[in-house]
């Protein structure tokens, strides 16, 4: 028996069309057994998420204040839901106790929790699967942090013997049955961890595009969709800023090679974007697959004659950073120099301070600060080609009239990583668009 | 009045026709009134320097063996010179005096340093120019370490009186008079020195070939010479291996700006190769000057998901490195991953504990060692056309079908480093070359 974990997001839960949708994607593919689902979302760009609707009867509740007109906006989003699908569902009972919590002493991440629960009991029962409260098996420590380790146990034991289940995303809970909420990734942290406790064969995670773009589509016009990428290449997205799954929900389904399938509820039969640790055969790799980036980035260029002489100065360089607890995006050593990519926010406060301390523990022939750069990162874990496609990429900006600050390619070749000025982020990645 | 100071290199006082060709050449421009000179190099090219033979005296009388053969091909040496230009020089005496010394207490710094005190006397008496010994003005420590600032405060003392002068290079002493010699750079340091001291408009390098190559020709067929070039330009082929001035001496012309030309004494009237701190106006900047390179090359590949999160990884990894004392070429840090250049004769020896640690100390998710490769720099202080410059280079290596491994451009757009194959380097350097 094969086994696909499907995760689907707020969107794809907004209202009782949606649940009839998700039923019908289930039912095409009997291999979707286990299902993660979120609160229900936005049903238009003005609506509310539920989650946030919960958080303000939080706050309000915490402050001692009236919360009832937010909770009974909650309960109209679930008896929608309820009626919509003709569903026989104890809404009121399940309100009034979430009613009596906020009223006696109210608890946040509870409190937040109760969009996945009711959402999971009702898809639950829609479906006929057996709902599944990850309080029982999503494990955190007393303060807050995900116990990874205990939480895969759990969850083999919650949901080995269950033919089909359908899980609440984003909470679980600590020993004391306290619930906690995942700060980062939410539900798809769940999935990830699903998929992983059961060995899945596929983790599929509906929202509400139709996979990962090749570029930010403020930028670029229709971009186009990356069919097949690997984790690496889904990280390195991640890491510039692209909308994507978070890196907590990526890494327990990469280490078990799990493939992830980003899909989209509205467009079931759009095949979506696969990630894989490695492609199928006969299908072909790609160069570079997609191209994202960061604003808001300085550059510190050191330079010494004879700093790659063994004397540790780049050792020295990169203390100092590690002693002030100032993350760095990029270091170049090259003959006589040190570039420093720092991200524009975090250098801000301290930047006299440091240069001073630069200054003073290496003597540096020369010491420059550049603010107001981008960062471009040409995604891709190229073969062969990647000469190719690096060229093309350089000749495509410097077509574009975009002066090229750092260049930057390790021996892994995942990426590129080109500097340019921020004035002209927009255009270098168009350019780096065009190539694709 | 304007000061030239002229350093002559060995092969450039071979011989009696070699000191009439410096004759004219001083004769034609009255700045050159500082000479400073090496002792006589090889005529031919199975011939001895005569420092190699001195050195060879050196080490038979320190052994209690006989030096007299090599010491009478020292004095055949001079007296063609002194006889060639009928000089009443007093060479016997002279010779006496070191066969005296290597027979009593040899000194190997002594020994090796008469080769540019003889000829810097014998130049004097030629051009009726004043004597400098540098035993008086190139001031060194006792133990052996040469005294910058002592050294500019004396041959000032010394130079600035005289109108005309030789000075011998490669040597000086300490305050007790015991002589040292330059471990490297040799005649050069001194020259770079007294061009200093006197503060000279120019400081020519007057040598067997007319300025330097753009590229190195037993690589590439005929290259062209590089008109001017920046004393970092300048560091950067040096440092990459092309024979060209030692940084020592380099740098004390470079910190005052004095603008250093490299000529040809067997070709005068080539105007050589000019390094100085800017061009002069209406030189036309050249995005690429040279290319230069070095084999023998490791890289080490150290990928971790989030090394870029501040947990000072990179900073680490370099701590590694310096408390093995182990010098790297490049530092290459990405999005998750670290490229690290090592020579491989460096690496060698160390390389299964440095691999060891790294696994222990770092637990990287992927680490990998890929040997046998070279760096190519493409050196050029590029100014707003560096990206047309990258481009052609990276096009004509993709079209060489060589496969690049890193690209590394700092912010100082100083130089581009590429990493290919060991045995594609010959063809990469004529690929780069092709484009300048």
């Amino acid at each position: 028996m094969r086994t696909t974990v499907a995760k689907f997001g707020g969107t794809s839960l907004a209202d009782a069309g949606q649940f009839r949708k998700i039923k019908e994607i289930v039912r095409q593919d009997p291999d979707r057994r286990i299902l993660v689902v979120s609160a229900p979302g936005k049903r238009f760009p003005e609506d509310m998420k539920v989650t946030d609707l919960l958080e303000r009867c939080y706050e309000a509740a915490a402050a001692g204040q009236d919360f009832s007109a937010d909770l009974d906006r909650v309960r109209e989003r679930y008896r929608e839901i309820v009626e919509g699908l003709s569903l026989d569902f104890p809404l009121e009972e399940e309100i009034e106790k979430l009613r009596r919590h906020l009223s006696e002493k109210p608890e946040k991440a509870y409190t937040e929790s109760r969009g996945e629960y009711l959402n999971a009991r009702i898809m639950a029962d829609y479906l006929g699967f057996t709902f599944v409260d990850p309080a029982w098996c999503v494990c955190f420590d007393r303060d807050g942090t995900p116990d990874d380790m205990m939480t895969r146990r759990a969850m083999q034991a919650a949901l080995r013997p269950l033919r089909q289940a359908v899980v609440a995303g984003f909470y679980g809970a600590d020993a004391d049955g306290v619930i906690h909420t995942f700060s980062r990734g939410g539900s798809d942290v769940t999935g990830s961890l699903a998929a992983c406790a059961v060995q899945a064969d596929l983790y599929e995670n509906w929202t509400d595009v139709s996979g990962l773009l090749a570029a930010d589509p403020r930028i670029v016009e229709m971009p186009k969709r990356v069919e097949y990428m690997s984790y690496r290449e889904l990280r390195t997205l991640s890491y510039m800023g692209a909308s994507v799954l978070h890196t907590d929900a990526v890494l327990p389904a990469a280490d078990m090679g799990i493939p992830i399938n980003i899909r989209n509820t509205d467009d079931p039969d759009n095949p979506g974007t696969m990630i894989v640790r490695k492609l199928p055969k006969g299908q072909k790799k790609y160069p570079v697959i997609g191209v994202a980036g960061r604003k808001g980035m300085s550059v510190i260029q050191v330079e010494k004659v004879m700093v790659s002489d063994g004397s540790g100065f780049s050792a020295i360089m990169l203390d100092i950073l590690k002693n002030r607890q100032l993350p760095f995006e990029q270091c170049l050593t090259g003959i006589d120099s040190i570039t420093l990519v720092i991200r524009d926010d975090l250098l801000e406060s301290c930047k006299e301070d440091l240069l001073e301390e630069i200054r003073e523990t290496l003597h540096p022939d020369f010491l420059g600060v550049k603010e107001n750069l981008s960062m471009i990162a040409v995604v891709g874990e190229k073969g062969t080609e990647s000469s190719d496609a690096n060229v093309m990429v350089l000749q495509a900006l410097t077509r574009a009239g975009i002066e090229i600050s750092t260049i930057n390619q390790g021996a892994g070749k995942l990426n590129l990583l080109i500097g340019v000025p921020e004035e002209h982020y927009e255009d270098a990645v168009r350019a780096v668009y065009s190539t694709i």
